[in-house]
């Protein structure tokens, strides 16, 4: 089976020009099939305040009404996903962007919650492992925007994580999948004070352990869960770095990798 | 060969919830190949103003700087491309939607000018016509907003009407291509007032007469200066009319069709 690298890059990263171009420089690197998701960012946020438009929170959660869906449609679709492209192909890439909604590449439901209506937020169904399939083999790169649809017509604002993690494990019967959640820290770390106290390798009986012992910062615990959830759905390693180590990470000589 | 068929909506159709549905509605019973171009409405003009963003006119010319290339490409890329693609994948048609960056559909460069610098207004080169054979051959149907790059990272907003004409042409030699122009009125008229006098058919002799005797309305010469050269560049035939009655309008059943 032949590799493929699905790489989320999260909000931070899209929101500071430079690094988003090293990181966008070391994935034009990468060798073989690889595609990007990306987050969303503060760009949404300050879209909507320029145009007067409030956000809507409900028991803390921020709500995806009509007005914020537009924006966001706009802001991740448009603005962050057409600029990475271009940038791609200017490295040499033949980068692709995509919403779920283009070629039913991932097609999700409006959620469903007991007491809060989140709005136009979206939780996936379904990868169109044949879409993605057939643009990698024709050498193209994916660049994912975290929209989805409903097939009835609805854009869907759906979580960037969630996105990189379905695509990973509905990929992982035909490609050795490697996950990797780039962001602004070293990795999951012993101490959050000492970026150098990088655990390099973890699995499932040293993640229960440094839970067990509170060793690993609050923040960290769904991201590593959702990691062994991808490890579990067949995904090879998983691994979490900074963004401007790409290349290091795809490596293992730097972030933390994660195995069952 | 087989048939495909190039259709540019205009601004006014995407501007108009009603009159886009009917067109979209129409598009998803077209049998075979089909790529619809769409253009961008007003809704941009109307995003600047409620973020307080100036247009800038150099002799009457709008610019696009680069705030309004932003503007223009959170709307065309973002808002209209999404929302027609979503609204086609419920009605099963395989929407795929693509800016000239997505897989280098559409190389272009900065426009020059003599005395006139229109910004970031990109002229097109080249299209990738392996890109565009292999989705449709894949049974995809393409949605293309009117947004290119020039390959070294920067995003340029093109005309929809060249952009249409530019991949009619550049298709013509592996498909047999008609390209329409859907628009709000019943097509080439003899009398501006009386949409029923629409000219069925024209040829190059007839358009000369017609031009000499100064019987077509002066807004209609550059399309179908436009639509004579892409006959000149191979294309079958151009068909102009209403958007909603698109289907008729590729039976030859409405609109003005128009051959060498």
């Amino acid at each position: 089976m032949e590799s493929l690298y699905v790489i989320k890059i999260g909000g931070n990263i899209v929101d500071n020009p430079a690094l988003l171009t090293a990181c966008l420089n070391a994935f034009a690197f990468i060798e073989g099939h690889a595609i990007l998701v990306h987050g969303g960012g503060k760009l949404a946020t300050s879209l909507a305040k320029d145009m007067g438009i409030e956000q809507t929170m409900i028991e803390g959660r921020r709500v995806t009404d009509e007005q914020t869906l537009k924006i966001v449609t706009m802001v991740y679709a448009g603005n962050i996903n057409k600029n990475i492209v271009a940038q791609l192909q200017a490295t040499g890439v033949n980068a692709i962007g995509l919403t779920g909604a283009d070629g039913n590449l991932i097609q999700a439901h409006k959620r469903i919650h007991e007491t809060i209506d989140f709005g136009f937020v979206g939780d996936v169904d379904t990868i169109n492992k044949n879409l993605i399939h057939s643009l990698i083999s024709n050498g193209m790169k994916l660049v994912v925007a975290p929209i989805t649809h409903d097939k009835q017509g609805q854009l869907l604002n759906t979580n960037a994580d969630t996105i990189a993690q379905s695509i990973a494990v509905a990929m992982a019967d035909q490609y050795k999948v490697h996950l990797i959640y780039a962001f602004e820290q070293e990795g999951v770390l012993f101490d959050m004070q000492d970026p150098s106290s990088v655990v390099a390798n973890m699995d499932q009986t040293m993640y229960n352990r440094l839970k067990a012992e509170k060793r690993i910062f609050d923040g960290m615990l769904p991201k590593i869960d959702n990691a062994f959830l991808a490890l579990a759905g067949g995904v090879i390693s998983v691994i979490i770095g900074k963004a401007e180590q790409l290349n290091a990470l795809i490596k293992g000589n730097a972030g933390t990798t994660i195995k069952l």
